[in-house]
């Protein structure tokens, strides 16, 4: 059987666009088995080299090395589109958190395209979820985001596919890497400078870790979930919001010495008709699998109106989140079902 | 819009049953609005009632008082199929664990009838799987068993719609809730009788709980979850199985006081060709998320090649198993999405 062959294009080629092409090759095999599809790079956008289209293929293994495939340079996302003949674009640029820009700029000209929208932004979540939704109904294609939190782990697919007409009274997590290495630095004896430098030195926090030690990552990830599975019209600004800077460093070796350690807990939960949310330090009895989680292991609880369920993801590295690109791409392509 | 309405046809109406029933009822706009589906229940059997079938729909209201509702009474469970018109079998008897019988029998009347079959019993997946999902796919319906591990919690239906192409290494969890909550006791300083008398009194342990604290049940479900998700030719005998009875009261209670309690883990892992697999109580240190969980709270850890994910379900009571068929009955009907 001849594959359904699909065009492509990639914004952002740093460790996750990377990690999502070799992904993309290790499960090659198993794609074509199993959904009978072939997937193509005909598009690769970065800041530094631009917009690049060949819609035979690229030659995305030049790239890293910052020699030049063959291909044409556009001038701009709706251009790049066309000349690539996207049939999905895949979206990891970084997080705008003030107005989800220009993430939501390039979801809008794909769906607008013809061309099915993933990202793995929360921007567009906060900013744009419902414009972007519509959006994608009318040109009936998908705009999908499974990687935006928890990485791969199945978060917005899970209530989508596996839970149907389950109620979602609040959830409960732990989804800033950062925030959870540096308190877990500081417990075990270095100060907050330390301890941020820490983290930046083993990959976890960003050059300017401000976003996460103020929880604003954190809440923007808040905002994308009640948005989705609460159907919530929660803005960031109405999200309670304590960094881990508002602990001190002796308050939090106390905690942990007194087995119910810190840890930057978000919360959403339904009260009447809406939805109150917040993400602060909250401290966490050592009875909660919770207290125990490490590193950039993150976690969800769902509070259902049928059972309470948690998602725990291990240690996620690169290839987490280029999975949940992956697994958005074959969601957005896969035949519906032969019974 | 009209809803399309199907027949279920229940095969045990205890507390599972009834919780069904009840769960529908609870979200009927829910399934209507969202699905297009429409549900009733016109056939249901039990050990004391017999084959009940009325194809306009069955007073359900009317059975647990023993009172019989309008129905015609059918000698055995095809003419019962035919009698109810079943669109969907939803099959909850008793597990008994040395042939799966007469559940497999039910699923495959189900089956060549024509109807959906969906089901909360492990004993068909561990001695049919292969047939029921062979005549499945002749027949062009579905054989399901969300609730048949972890009752609610989306453990196959995660596999099958929401991890695409994802590499299952192994499994580790925590799957039988009297074991669980049996060690709890004796660690408390009950002894095993009496710490099995305590989980029957709170309804967890069976009259005859032998199958629970000698492994069996956990290993039927190793044996379910490598049979669908590792597509592993696992037999029961092949899994190493090995009870909380092998492990005395002081050692529990000292190994809970040196902060690596015992639980019954189940395991799976593919070594070489082979999956590996066994049930045995093993020291879990409390950084584990495991050693925290109590009562029927239950877990499982999937070692993917992306990524590691843990899922818990806490606390669950006869409402997430009735929530499983429920989950399971509407993958079985639900269109294939519109775009």
């Amino acid at each position: 059987v001849t594959p359904r062959t699909f065009n492509l294009a990639l914004v952002g080629f740093g460790n996750v666009g990377r990690a999502f092409v070799r992904l993309l090759r290790e499960k090659e095999q198993r794609i074509r088995d199993e959904y009978g599809v072939a997937a193509r790079i005909t598009g690769v956008a970065t800041r530094r080299l631009g917009w690049l289209a060949n819609p035979e293929g690229l030659d995305t293994a030049a790239l890293p090395d910052g020699r030049t495939p063959a291909c044409v340079k556009c001038a701009e996302v709706r251009e790049w589109l066309r000349a690539a003949r996207a049939g999905v674009l895949l979206e990891a640029s970084s997080l705008n958190k003030r107005d989800g820009q220009p993430a939501i700029e390039y979801l809008r000209a794909a769906l607008e395209h013809g061309a099915h929208a993933v990202s793995a932004n929360k921007g567009p979540l906060v900013f744009a979820y419902d414009e972007l939704r519509a959006l994608a109904r009318e040109k009936r294609r998908r705009f999908l985001f499974e990687s935006t939190v928890m990485d791969g782990t199945p978060v917005f697919n899970l209530f989508r596919e596996t839970l149907p007409v389950a109620g979602l009274r609040g959830f409960r997590g732990l989804l800033n890497s950062t925030s959870n290495v540096v308190l877990a630095e500081i417990e075990a004896g270095r100060t907050l400078a330390e301890a941020v430098r820490r983290a930046q030195e083993i990959g976890v926090a960003e050059t300017d870790p401000t976003d996460d030690l103020e929880g604003w990552d954190a809440a923007v990830k808040v905002v994308a979930l009640a948005r989705v599975l609460m159907d919530a019209p929660l803005r960031l600004d109405q999200v309670e919001r304590v960094g881990i800077a508002s602990i001190s460093p002796e308050q939090a070796r106390a905690a942990r010495a007194a087995g119910k350690p810190y840890k930057l807990i978000c919360r959403a939960e339904r009260r009447g008709g809406t939805v109150h949310a917040s993400v602060r330090p909250e401290q966490v009895p050592l009875t909660d699998p919770l207290a125990s989680l490490i590193g950039t292991t993150s976690c969800l609880h769902f509070d259902l109106d049928v059972f309470g369920l948690t998602l725990i993801e291990h240690k996620p590295g690169v290839e987490a989140t280029a999975y949940g690109l992956l697994s958005d791409f074959l969601r957005a392509v896969r035949e519906p079902e032969a019974l």
